[in-house]
């Protein structure tokens, strides 16, 4: 999509953005720390995607930023990697902990002395392990090591061109692998049937991998906020929700819709459409200049008068990006401003007694309405099968 | 393939040998940690795999444990969890750190003193995070809590009957992923395309995921020991190695295989034949009384005797369970003694120059020789293109 030029750039420019920062904070470096199910951050500064490993990424203030890996991903990391200075240390080994007899491994102090790091800020905060903390005290001491999630987002919060291209791809693939379900859905096929032709299309047709372990949700299974699909057959007449998004290039978006085969019940019609309203209103007043908690609220306060108050978990909308779910989450105690070129998921989850559904689309957010990642229609899905 | 009272049972005797353990023990009770990508502990103890968030178990040593949850995750949690008594926290949010303004949430306060804990051991130790240890140690103080690996580790080493059924499953259906690229495979295919039709197999065969996410490497990719598929064209004469494993019930199993398309080099050939004599010698060794070290050390030398010694990066094997790659691995520094019901996957991985590959079948130890998981040939697979 791009050529490799203009990736490089990408890549090069975020470190800086970073050190810019790191000349006014107290800090002369930032470790950013990624794992296999969370990967953003240092998929977002060194494009690497760590498997059954962890791994980092130290940014000083001045000079090269370095990837950090574990043991066995070297040649892997090579073939990857952004960042050409690479180095292997036994606190990113697999959870298995072998001891690697033999390989030479760097110490926190080598590598800290390397970048010359005397103060540490740490981003990944809510993950970052109590065992490598414990060996980075050793090498640095507690008092100089604080959170650095804040300072990162502010160089990821804000999508580049670069970024919102993979994630209209990213949604675009989704959209194909619903597509598929939606072309192939017949009474008595399982949730996990019909999970993998969603996964299975966006695989064929240039998804990296699928943006998170994707799911069919049907009847009772529909109420499930979080999920993941069951061999359970689906029927006619009940709510079927499916969650399906791709990852392009590290990006991914998400697709929520849900299905009804056959006769749809008035009730249920009503419960749907009351998700769909609070989508499409999300959309309209996701603006920039507008304070997210507006939005939640007036979103909520429109759910509610309609008698479905009970049926809000979350929402209505989060952020997205390297995560499908990133920060920061609209909610109505949101103490943030929408900007332009943030990008979101609306995110309608309701769900009440039997009956739930999710109703999902991404959104970059602009001066006037926000562009909608995804020319999918919003529409109930009633199919005559 | 079996009746849900043994099921049933069988959870609930983990959680029994744990309190078991715990009587002799001065920590009163037991926290076991996982993530989406590590999900092995609770999993273990609660049959709950979490997404997007994470999750604990807590074990007391007397009375019920609990399932401990992510605000958006009860009713999944509901529909899986073995443990009736399912907990929400805030310290296991998603990564998006929504508020949840609205929510009740419980404490670590509330949680311990409900479960009469006030020394507590931490399994997971090494990916708990240092977030969630600093509201712990707020609400229970440091010097309370410690490191419970190697408690939780006398209950999960040697595995159950149930288990080893699950794992000869998962071997079984990871040999269908391989037989499926053999059939389907032909020069100018992408190792991503490749890799996709292994995950596909699979999944159409009653996988309920990859164990891991699985990969080809082939031509200069074929030395990365982890890795990713790419979009490279696989080619005629290079080594294309594949690592393949299903998820059963939770348990994961891999297939470790290289291919050459059509005429295979005398040197490679010779390569290969030291790799798969190697992973023959090893399953000969891996009998209940050997030292583990000695294994290593007896293949490590074999391999390097025939020249190939700066080939090796790890192994020869690691355990196997609910990660496809589990505590312990068998390496030259290894201080335990091989026991009948102990399960590994033999893990011939060696690479030098440009060239690379694994071998990798899955064992049960026996009093003589070790039990294979798969009856897969295990032999060199040179295929006319």
């Amino acid at each position: 999509m791009f050529n490799s030029s203009i990736i490089a750039e990408e890549f090069s420019s975020r470190i800086r953005k970073v050190q810019k920062l790191l000349q006014k904070d107290p800090r002369d470096g930032v470790l950013v720390f990624s794992t296999e199910s969370e990967p953003y951050g240092v998929r977002y500064f060194a494009d690497y995607w760590p498997s059954f490993e962890t791994t980092g990424v130290l940014i000083p203030r001045e000079g090269e930023a370095s990837l950090l890996i574990g043991p066995e991903s070297l040649t892997y990391a090579k073939g990857h990697s952004r960042l050409k200075n690479i180095i292997r240390m036994k606190d990113f080994r697999e959870s298995s902990q072998p001891d690697y007899p033999g390989s030479k491994l760097a110490t926190w102090e080598e590598v800290l002395a390397q970048h010359k790091i005397k103060k540490l800020g740490i981003a990944g905060w809510h993950m970052f392990p109590y065992a490598i903390m414990h060996n980075l005290e050793a090498a640095i001491s507690k008092a100089n090591i604080s959170d650095a999630d804040q300072l990162i987002r502010q160089v990821t919060l804000k999508k580049s061109p670069v970024e919102q291209a993979y994630l209209r791809k990213a949604a675009k693939i989704s959209e194909l692998g619903f597509k598929a379900v939606l072309e192939q859905i017949r009474p008595g096929m399982t949730e996990i049937q019909l999970a993998g032709i969603a996964a299975g299309a966006m695989l064929a047709n240039g998804a990296e991998a699928t943006g998170y372990p994707i799911w069919c949700c049907s009847g009772p299974n529909s109420i499930q906020a979080i999920s993941r699909p069951t061999h359970r057959k689906v029927k006619r007449g009940e709510i079927i929700h499916f969650s399906v998004g791709a990852k392009v290039e590290g990006y991914s978006a998400s697709l929520g819709r849900p299905v009804v085969l056959g006769k749809c019940p008035v009730e249920t019609k009503k419960f749907l459409q009351v998700g769909l309203d609070a989508e499409n209103q999300t959309i309209d007043l996701m603006q920039a200049g507008t304070p997210a908690s507006e939005v939640a609220k007036k979103v909520h306060t429109a759910i509610s008068k309609q008698g479905y108050g009970k049926a809000i978990l979350y929402g209505p909308a989060h952020g997205c990006g390297q995560m499908e779910c990133e920060y920061p989450f609209i909610e109505t105690s949101s103490q943030f401003i929408l900007e332009e070129d943030m990008t979101f998921m609306v995110d309608i989850f309701l769900a009440q007694d039997t009956m739930g559904f999710r109703f999902e689309d991404g959104v970059i957010i602009r001066k006037g309405e926000p562009e909608v990642l995804s020319s999918y229609k919003r529409k109930l899905n009633i199919l005559e099968v």
